[in-house]
């Protein structure tokens, strides 16, 4: 009794998670945290029209979500003025990016990201065999023209960069985006992650180029529109790379509640508005309570603020790891220098109170 | 401007549904069905307890689902008296065949099959550049027989079954399946599809063993439980074949929403009886109805009724396009001599009623 196969390359594969769940971290500690702000999901909730949606298409479960997403998928196109065939519905970016790696990366072929990037997206590569090529952030920010010399120096077929970018917060302006589309090498495509575009200042997205097959944008209901439990995110491209999708991805995968959530949440700009207000508010406030402390807070166009604290990543995971223990979900960048920062997403004014309060008891710890 | 360099295997994958869903008929059409009894959805409807605790859980939605499903792969593990290192829980059966096959399957690895079996995991394995390797029904069964000896002449890595069986809607008792899982042949792997077993006899299903390696099987929320369109699907194997799944899953995958009405519904074991009550009397009517047009049920123990129409493919497919242009949404077997067959899902009252009236007509003009 031998029992399974593996191919050789998931043989090779760590069994790991890219990120251990705030519950699993509950459990190991044996209490709950006091603040839930390490995930930058939107602790201001989904719109109440979008949880009405929900609840009320929950009787209706019974039934399979339409594979096709046609009526958000016309919803989608007609928010963001582009064609119904410009756009892919799947499980969150996670999901998405998964289907769009396998479609394009087998063993040895060459992806750029940053170093420190999205972690889900590098699990993706290496998954399906590809060669991870990494450079490194500039300034704290991801530096598109590297990621582009090095796309052309090593014949990549993705490029990754995040707009706004996670885990640092930062961005760069529509026009440094739209050169950095122009530059893409003839046979790689940007990975363009905009899945923080809907708390970044207007003018922070080029505008969208639906017949462009140097680009797929990534969107999602996780983050402003406070729905990353439902699963819903979006890519947007030229149709033949949107078409290609349907050649792997899990047709009947979509929940059919987090689809009537996701229209309802898009019908609700005015919600959107409001909760774009709170995180400006909230991060205005995580600013505060950093510079109180003496240390220094990123510029930041996400849901989340990130907090230099002043020296090397050995102090900043005292610090964080003091925070966790205190209660306070955060988390951190993973590689030098960025990782001499922390990482906190945007509270309530409860869970922003527990995070002053947490915050110099755990820069003393650590000191 | 060249675009996405697909990889070769991507490159000769159609772009292809395995199933389309009934909204797009309906939109194709212009109508809505009248009677959705095609996909072997549940039309009783989850538990109301289910349906509680989805819209309880939605305001909640704004937080990512525990990646490790902590809590209802521990109910799920108590509900089977296996281990919690036993379940891996995914976004459906289908996802779930997704991660096993891209596990185990890679280009020209061989696969075992029926011919006229789930479209679905056949998807996937073309999808992996598996080779499918296909045995005939035998008497409008599944033949485990001949998956095994068929698994032994071509050194398969996965073997298939479904038992209840979807199509045809028949079954093999325990004894029969567990001969089949110790006939497994080294080096392979049963998959043995169970999404049916909670409308089946007692005894359908042989005693789970949780370190037996030769053997994954797969439960759904979909089917009897009502829940088709959460997602919720678990394997049960022994634990170093699930420790697999955390390589290549989406781990933050799971709507929140659907991990709580999962849990809610595997807790209302009454409402299940009642329910498995129901769908044995809705066979008991659909057969009935099959009987007095002149035509032969066959013997069910899933949520369907497959309906021999007593002549080729071409008079079933002709009764089935019938059906659907007359409002009523079911579907049929793909392949020769099954696909004499209509396959019809347990209706509501009101379901079985239109059914009932339309089938007359469809017969009729088909004939």
């Amino acid at each position: 009794m031998t029992g399974p196969r593996f191919t050789a390359l998931a043989q090779s594969l760590p069994a790991t998670v890219p990120f251990v769940g705030p519950e699993a971290q509950e459990r190991a500690m044996g209490h709950a945290f006091r603040a839930r702000i390490g995930a930058n999901e939107s602790v201001f909730g989904p719109s109440p029209k979008a949880i009405a949606a929900m609840a009320e298409a929950a009787p209706g479960a019974w039934m399979y979500g339409d594979p096709e997403s046609f009526e958000l998928k016309t919803a989608l196109a007609a928010h963001h003025g582009v064609g119904f065939d410009n756009i892919v519905v799947g499980a969150g970016i996670d999901g998405l990016l998964g289907s769009l790696v396998r479609l394009i990366v087998g063993p040895g072929d060459a992806v750029v990201t940053s170093d420190g990037a999205y972690p889900t997206f590098n699990y993706h590569v290496t998954g399906y065999g590809g060669t991870l090529h990494k450079v490194p952030y500039r300034d704290d920010a991801e530096d598109p023209d590297a990621l582009i010399e090095k796309a052309r120096e090593v014949d990549a077929k993705l490029i990754y960069l995040a707009n706004p970018d996670n885990p640092m917060g930062n961005w760069h302006g529509a026009e440094r985006i739209q050169q950095t589309i122009e530059a893409v090498p003839e046979g790689a495509v940007l990975v363009l992650d905009e899945a923080y575009i809907d708390t970044a200042p207007g003018g922070t997205a080029p505008p969208l180029d639906p017949a462009d097959p140097r680009v797929i944008r990534f969107r999602t209901f996780s983050k402003a529109y406070g729905l990353a439990g439902a699963r819903v995110g979006y890519g947007i491209a030229a149709p033949d790379l949107i078409m290609a999708f349907n050649k792997v991805r899990n047709h009947f995968g979509m929940s059919r509640v987090s689809q009537a959530g996701a229209l309802a949440a898009l019908a609700d700009q005015d919600y959107l508005r409001a909760v774009q207000a709170k995180v400006v508010a909230a991060r205005d406030a995580l600013a505060a309570i950093a510079l109180k402390n003496g240390l220094r807070p990123l510029p930041s166009a996400t849901n989340f603020v990130t907090i230099d604290c002043g020296a090397d990543g050995v102090f900043a995971r005292a610090v964080l790891k003091a925070l966790v223990a205190d209660g306070v979900f955060v988390r951190m960048p993973f590689v030098v220098p960025e990782d001499r920062c922390i990482r906190v997403s945007c509270g309530t004014e409860a869970d922003l109170a527990v995070f002053a309060e947490a915050l110099p008891r755990a820069l003393n710890s650590a000191r």
